[in-house]
């Protein structure tokens, strides 16, 4: 959509429809009492749009169509593809369908005692997918970057214990890469591969880990718009993998004053991706709220705005972690917060009932 | 607390601690390796922290209190004053209690039989108190500023149509009072007094309707961290008002990209907000999402995060409202909604289970 | 601009032309590919997007024009009015001319004495304006809120001092007014009347200090975009007094992590607004910084971004100021300052030069 | 700084020292009337504040030093190292010293003519250092990427197109570098490499970058704030690398309603960085504001601000550009940004004069 300043010449607007032609698309004039707008017919995508703000008289360009088509619900229904939500299998689990799916485990993988012993409690209080950081990305270098950083062999050695407490405790596994060096590694053992959001417009990590043909869980950046985050979801696609699970994590707060969370976990963003695209949204409430004594309310409240997943990080002692203690939760306190949400799943699922896709 | 610089003099610190001393408190040096920290002893919520960080040697100025105390839990506990959840009466109806509250109505009055037929249809599905606007905030002159707009007289009207929905269908009623010169006026036909969102940093208008003693619903202003929102809660306890419902209607959206949603809708602000006052805590899904597709999730979601209420707009044809069409929902969606958010309450409300206070 | 689904029906297209027609407005259709566009032939302020939003087969409701209209270039233009930057005299001084205006003062008028030293020196210094504030915005009750908070009768005494410093040193003065009830008292001693950034949605009080037929010193809110906060500078021209000085002092910060400052200083707004409306543009890198190392850089580049003036705290010594020291700059610094940013003035003027409105 | 709440026990006071003893620092314990606060003697800067503020009684824990070191200020302060401002060379200019350097060239490179009529031009126009992208980040799939997408290459081809115009224009040459794979091929051609801000969190990047020992030109990410965006510039000095140019390119726009600009120009945050670090810092209006209207504006801010350079997009003919035309400017515009920043930075150095460090 080409919007004209009110005092545009004719010639100004022959131009601009002569550009529109130039890329192989028809342009469509209407004549106002104000102003001419002009809107382009075609797949308006490849068009930059800054270039046509630039072009004598015009006021503003427009896009109108969203900046994602593979993954959209409109070119599903325009194309007949299938419809409804994306069903993504990963082992003996199954993101998207109808069971609320829990993702636990801790921050950071520390030793094989404590892995085996998280896993083993986390399966007891419900959890059907097992996560352990390894390679932690980190706002600075000085703290601990979890034992991938000591180098590839104890990386190895981590994602093994990894894997064998999957295989052990029967849990499909996850764990973030942060590095395309890293991608190979972490696609022996792993059964999903997890994108941070700090990686989220690492647009060449995004599709090399895409080609590994793995389920990617693949989280939001703090300072993304739903439509950015989105866009960054259709470079997977592109490469022809679309076992992407999105995870709402938080964004960043603004307001004056303190808001007493780490992030602003935007729970609205769930059911308004939903609608915008069939792929299955999780939420993230350990790092959103950082804060151990609103997980809670705040994994209930996710489930509730629609999320069918859920990732929750835990510790037997959440005092004794290395890194992000304070918004751990003991695996007792991880069955509660099971117990709740499978009702409130089953209380709001029927309004978000859709066809599933078979992975 | 008075962070130092690593190379700030004897005197520089000693002239820390004679300002403290001006002040009537006591300084609590301790000297570290790299730098000295000095911490205030009493009350520094009179403290200009900016005062201090001009102060020679000074590397920072932090203060340790929240800004806020009369509404606060620690200050409550401190000074063994009555804990848990204020319970504010208005009418027959109680909020801060142990059932969960439903506000709904239109967003703005625009004629009687307009106005009645919600009302009815609202107290059908379950509402408790009815809301309608009649001066209402717009950014913009050239819009319908509500009924409010056309002098003293019509606004009366509206407030007195208001008053007779409210008693013919058993519900008490709330309205935005915008400015001081409304105030006698709206106080004399509503039970609740709302102020809105735009005017939550406006401390005159706080304190005079304050002082009418009526119950206040206190919006969140959508630039507002939650220890400003509390501080300015703080405006009206001071002028000895504690019936005040603070509600959370959604805050700027942040992120590269379009969000989808007309705010942020803050729900880890909810528990956050209701571990730092004993003052109810309600929910705006209307106006947070500005999208009636929405709003079954948000107050699912909203009620799961620990809301104690709801204020929903209502309309039997949303597509015939002057104002906001797009976010509101019909009379048998809130009824839907309602079901669903009774039996949420019910499943999280042991985890907030707190000793009522008698308003 | 109405852009509608892609499986919108004809029925649903016609109803839209239908609802359009309503208003009083015409109907553009323009059938595209994928989708159909309608544009609205009118004045569409009037319009309320959000209803159009709802109606079935919308996608999307646009407006297409900004949302003021008396103060914007484009109406100027339209309807063959004055063009150029409008100049607003008060007292001897006259903003938005050719000469770099500057206002100077204490943030807080704490006594006379205090008060005349610091007029006397900033009119040495340099300044043309004298600046004090009696009525104070804090967010939190427990702060100083300046002498008009002690009573009438003080807010009236340091208002003549400020009155009675002006016309010693030859300057007109400006004071906030922060509610209506201080209206008349503030107007009948000072030249310009400063609406802070907190009350900037304050729409009633906009209009009624319009009316008193003052220059207005209006601030920009912390979390309004451009776009808003000339929306609400329309509510003042609504009025018929287009004497508007528009203040750009920080908006919220953003960022993961801490910013060093204050807010964020907007200095691409200034040129940005500029290009909007012929109302001057001032800045005050005192509240948008919030530190006095800033002071001269920041009020060098907001010269060099196009700003008409400058409202810079000042005080002969900040650590003693009651409010802000923190931001507070000496009559020695003030001089510094001016001489830099008059000089950066003289190299920038020419390429925003531009036909004066006589005020 | 670790804060307790003011019902802590003794036995949870004890606790937490035990802790700080345990990481090998020392407790310094301050008793207050209302709490107790703990300091932490020692480097806390490999300190988890999120595992104090998870054990009993701790109502904070907030870190009091910066989160780097090796770039800061007081670290050179204190350890005798050198201070003032780092000189950084790349080929026959010097950035960071007395003289504002201009960074010139096309957003991307579309041809060898055009990139050498561009190189020409920006160099009569006063340009010091040609830029111009072959690896372009984009938020869509779907839009040009760049030569550098079409393979090795052509990438190639066009890396030596873009040392070849450095040569015969005698300018050193800046390009992004994108993914770790890239390094190898950019680092043999490019004088220094840019990391953009999409890659500012990109550790494993950073890193890698750093160790082919070329001076970086290091962007802010548009959600990072300043402490954030320094923590990250000291991934690449922990790898011994301090030849790093920071640039600030703009921020997530905030606030309600439009900004008119594309980000928002953090101006205040180059002096504010300069005080915290010795490493030079440039600002690049093009990306910020988007707009080619306000670059002369804003080149003038960023320079009074403190800028010790500035990167602006050129091209000949900004409607021609395949990307970003809309903020590109022509090379007589160059000229005259270039005239009008000298002047200014000429009238503002020394006010921040300092000891320039030999590269």
């Amino acid at each position: 959509m080409i919007i004209m300043k009110s005092e545009a010449t004719k010639e100004e607007i022959a131009n601009v429809v002569k550009e529109i032609k130039k890329l192989g698309l028809k342009a469509d004039v209407s004549q106002g009492e104000f102003r001419t707008v002009i809107g382009l017919v075609g797949d308006e995508r490849k068009v930059d749009f800054s270039h046509f703000a630039t072009l004598p008289g015009v006021k503003e360009a427009i896009p109108v169509e969203s900046p994602y088509k593979l993954i959209s619900r409109e070119y599903g229904r325009r194309f007949n593809e299938e419809m409804g939500r994306r069903q993504i299998r990963a082992g003996n689990v199954s993101i998207g369908g109808d069971e609320l799916v829990i993702i636990a485990g801790p921050c950071t993988i520390e030793s094989k005692s404590q892995l085996f012993r998280i896993a083993e409690e986390v399966k007891k209080a419900g959890a059907h997918i097992l996560r352990g950081g390894i390679f932690k990305p980190r706002s600075s270098v000085h703290s601990f970057q979890g034992l991938g950083a000591n180098g590839r062999e104890e990386a190895e050695q981590a994602l093994r214990w990894l894997y064998e407490a999957g295989q052990r405790f029967e849990m499909p596994v996850v764990t973030e890469v942060r590095a395309e060096a890293q991608i190979d590694l972490v696609a022996s053992y792993a059964d999903i591969m997890q994108i941070g959001a700090r990686n989220m417009y690492n647009q060449d990590l995004l599709a090399s880990v895409a080609r590994t043909g793995k389920p990617v869980l693949f989280k939001r950046h703090f300072g993304a718009g739903v439509d950015e985050f989105l866009s960054f979801a259709e470079y997977m696609a592109a490469e022809g993998n679309k076992d992407i699970i999105l995870c709402e994590r938080g964004i960043l707060p603004v307001g004056k004053g303190k808001n007493y969370t780490r992030y602003t976990f935007d729970l609205s963003a769930i059911p308004a991706i939903q609608k915008e695209t069939y792929l299955p949204v999780i939420a993230d409430p350990s790092h959103a709220t950082g804060r151990q004594d609103l997980i809670f309310n705040m994994s209930c409240a996710a489930v509730a705005a629609g999320a069918c997943g859920l990732m929750i990080e835990t510790h037997y002692d959440p005092s004794e972690a290395l890194v992000d203690g304070m918004q751990m939760i003991t695996p007792e306190e991880l069955k509660e917060v099971i117990t709740a949400c499978r009702k409130i799943h089953e209380l709001v699922a029927y309004k978000h009932k859709v066809k599933v896709i078979s992975g």
